[in-house]
């Protein structure tokens, strides 16, 4: 998969598997296909939160529903890159507060393979495309460790 | 703990640590006493819900809160009866739908001790203390297993 350089918010376009993960996560989404001619870059736009734009976002209240949903994808892709390379399928549980804290869990069979307590989640976001991937790779290799540690209880 | 005898609702009342963790939990929400002169049984009776309750209750629409309370406490009994026996803390979460199905789990460390798939979320109840505790105690054994089990993913 290739994607378009943006420099301009982003920085540098970094080649990801969790990226590539991403994008096609959210084009399965698009029945329709209203979003063929986005590029991958302009469909994970809104994943990148600059340091001015996250000082600009105010965290009263609840989190707005897309960002919600954006944070789903972000841990759907996750999940089925777990499953690529362990074949566990780990299905996804949400506990939000309408404060902007809450947990997010990722379980296979009777094991959490990604547990991740969440502050601030009105700016979810990454400065850098590199910072999204980092991130994203991260909690998929950390699942992989805990399944591999696991095994039995991942396929229990 | 003794309960008083409701044969009227419930059935005969029994013996059971998992309907005494119950009314614990929920006394325990009771920070100004204005429930202590109730009974215990007092204090579950919407936990009972006979077959001519559940025939008449609709299915549509978001479940009332609370039931949804009431559902978290039940959880909740059994999370701290499990921590009693087995020295394993266990938190709980839930993905619940507006149409009245769902999943709960209970999670000690990296372990899923209890999941549970829900349906007909809007009748929950039991149709007698018998079957209250039962349903308890039977969940709690269960994750006491599971623990068993995979004691060290439970203490991850």
């Amino acid at each position: 998969m290739t994607m378009t350089l943006d420099a301009a918010r982003g920085g540098e376009m970094v080649e990801s598997p969790f990226l590539a993960q991403l994008v096609a996560v959210i084009r399965a989404e698009d029945s329709h296909g209203l979003w063929d001619d986005k590029t991958n870059s302009e469909i994970l736009a809104e994943f990148i939160v600059t340091a001015e734009e996250r000082r600009s976002m105010p965290i009263i209240g609840d989190p707005d529903p897309e960002l919600i949903w954006r944070m789903t994808k972000f841990y759907d892709a996750i999940g089925l890159l777990v499953e690529k390379r362990t074949g566990c399928m780990a299905s996804q549980m949400q506990k939000m507060h309408h404060e902007g804290f809450g947990r997010v869990v990722l379980i296979a069979g009777k094991l959490v393979v990604v547990s991740k307590h969440l502050r601030d989640v009105h700016r979810f976001g990454f400065e850098t495309w590199a910072k999204l991937a980092e991130a994203g790779e991260k909690l998929v290799e950390s699942a992989v460790a805990t399944i591999d540690e696991f095994p039995e209880a991942a396929r229990a």
